[in-house]
């Protein structure tokens, strides 16, 4: 599924890139087109006007999320290993998870804190502060986690499955690669699109190392954290991992007290979500009829659909339906457009949704000291002259 | 702590109440005033009107929630075993606890499941079917679990301390006890109203049958649920108990499919919650002023307490705040009071709530296929003329 070109590509796109740019399909630079809240380790997300200029966020436009500086990884060399709670522990080379089917999936990718910066507000949360761009629905490919755990043939007491990156963290005084843990019964799932993939491939190009080159996990329906990128190791265990990106941060907590992360468990899932991308923040308007335009997520549930978008430009006096644009698609999100009329009066746009699992965008979401899910009525200030 | 004479008070009352009757601080029968969802196993809750009389709440009117008949244990013969991950194993008679030190906290308890019922109206949700009632304060006399455990040595990478009951619950063909699990870091808090308790006595008598006799945890902030009665064996383990009431029951879930299950963790801490007790519902009162009373719990954190108890009788188009009365205590309970202008226009009277620590009773919570954490605007119908 990689070509030698593109390896090469990719790894020498790792080295010089650094920071702004990143290769194409073609493997002709582009610049990435993100607004960078952080460098080394990257943290970006799009300008919102282009996040929904397609249903498919081509990855110049795809929000990136990083720990550490994005590690420089020989393909040639690299081994992926199976480890834990395994009869047959091994450790596979690219070219030898090449014999498992390849998948194809498509699937939304929402950091937990994406809509951070609106927590801050009601008390400072620390953090990437993030707008709404932080989310992005891809087409990536790869082979299921699935087959690869059957053929290392899991113990029957297996409960949950680790990811372990290649990337180095500076944390506490040490180096800790970044972490993720799912349900073994979500990692056992081995078609359709709520199998998990081990991805080499985004939007048919391979990798960026923004993106995880040479592989990743890709996790539809969780929290972006738990597609760990740069994957290294698989460890198959009875328990969540212990890696600090499991047991400590992105959960929910009201304070940073070790007794508070004790009794917050992991996030998996993300909740339904939605935002106004066009007109921008703070925009000029003519009093009339316009457009909005935004993006929805039913929340990461099996089956879960977007059932009502509502947007409101008198503070929730009176609701319109938004119309779905784009693709409807299992753990994907949807684009949609609405016509409303603005007036002198009108401050805010407002947008809200609920799916058809009983997921809904509540008025105010609890404040949580480490501004994860962020789903509130998205509120969008404008001037209307 | 316990006399010869409360013992044979208290297994005498098991074999013969069986359902109606319970043995009072003197020894006296006096009939429980509860309103029985079932017997055999016992679950019960007071009279909203009965609830608000003391901020105690007697043990009488006292919510019982029991998942199979009380046991008849022999307080002789009983023996508390300390088990798993500690250096030195034990089982402990019900006197040779009586070497820690005695400890009396007062502390608010309440069912997970307290207000299921109004779940109903969106989707229909199954277990025991409580009102508003499933919730009191008592104080509890016993000793420090901390201090048990320390004295069992527990090894250093212990992350939870399992509880399990002496009860006998008929579960998926085979027969299961209750088990609870909370986190080391709760499990190992000494003293102040925070440390979990092995308690023996409740409201200054020794525990009754349905409350847990001869030994009970007492896990202040946390839903009752981790409150295990009956207790017979702790465990020290490096993860959550895989009892089903820790593994699959408690948990906030959609739909009972395992993949739900397994990607929600253990609720530990209760969040705030409020209810109007007096008057009761469908109550024909006249319009003019009247006086409404109820409880309010704030989250179960560490020093949160109640900021603001709100009522309406105008489907929250304005609010008069409520006055607190009775004692301010971590943990617990308060009891408050409003006087309130009703008119032929109030079709309901409404409470909500906020505490120090962020909390507050959303408009709508989530509809969740268990039922538990029912924390809405309470919201009563009355008639008035």
């Amino acid at each position: 599924m990689i070509t030698r070109r593109d390896m090469l590509l990719a790894s020498g796109g790792i080295v010089i890139s650094g920071g702004m740019l990143q290769h194409s399909t073609s493997g002709a630079a582009e610049p990435k087109q993100l607004i960078y809240h952080s460098t080394a380790p990257d943290n970006a997300e799009p300008h919102l006007n282009d996040l929904v200029k397609s249903w498919i966020t081509p990855t110049k436009h795809f929000y990136v999320r990083s720990h550490a500086p994005n590690p420089v990884i020989d393909p040639d060399n690299f081994q992926l290993k199976i480890e834990g709670m395994v009869n047959r522990p091994s450790s596979l080379s690219l070219k030898s998870l090449k014999r498992f089917k390849t998948h194809s999936t498509t699937a939304t990718l929402t950091c937990a804190g994406n809509r951070r910066s609106e927590y801050n507000e009601e008390g400072k949360v620390g953090g990437v502060q993030w707008q709404a761009g932080a989310i992005g629905n891809a087409t990536w490919q790869g082979v299921a986690l699935a087959d690869v755990l059957a053929e290392a043939e899991v113990m029957p007491d297996a409960k949950y499955v680790w990811f372990e990156g290649l990337d180095q963290i500076e944390k506490g005084g040490g180096i800790i690669p970044f972490g993720g843990s799912i349900p073994i019964a979500k990692a056992m799932i081995k078609n359709g699109a709520a199998a998990p993939l081990l991805a080499d491939r985004m939007n048919d190009a391979i990798l960026t190392a923004d993106h995880g080159f040479p592989l990743r996990t890709v996790v539809p329906g969780y929290i972006g954290a738990r597609s760990v990128k740069w994957l290294g190791r698989i460890v198959v265990s009875d328990r969540p991992s212990p890696n600090h990106y499991v047991a400590t941060a992105y959960k929910i907590v009201k304070n940073t007290a070790p007794i508070s992360w004790a009794e917050s468990g992991p996030i998996y899932r993300y909740p339904i979500n939605a935002a106004i991308c066009t007109p921008a923040a703070d925009a000029k308007v003519a009093a009339g009829q316009i457009e909005l335009t935004g993006y929805v997520l039913p929340s990461g549930r099996p089956e879960s659909k977007v059932k009502q978008v509502l947007v409101s430009t008198n503070q929730g006096k009176r609701w319109t339906e938004a119309t779905m644009t784009g693709k409807d698609s299992e753990f994907c999100w949807q684009l949609w457009k609405a016509q409303v009329k603005v007036t002198s009066d009108t401050k805010r746009l407002m947008v809200r949704a609920l799916d058809t699992s009983g997921g809904f965008m509540p008025y105010r979401v609890p404040w949580n000291a480490k501004g994860y899910l962020q789903n509130s009525w998205f509120q969008l200030p404008v001037q209307v002259s």
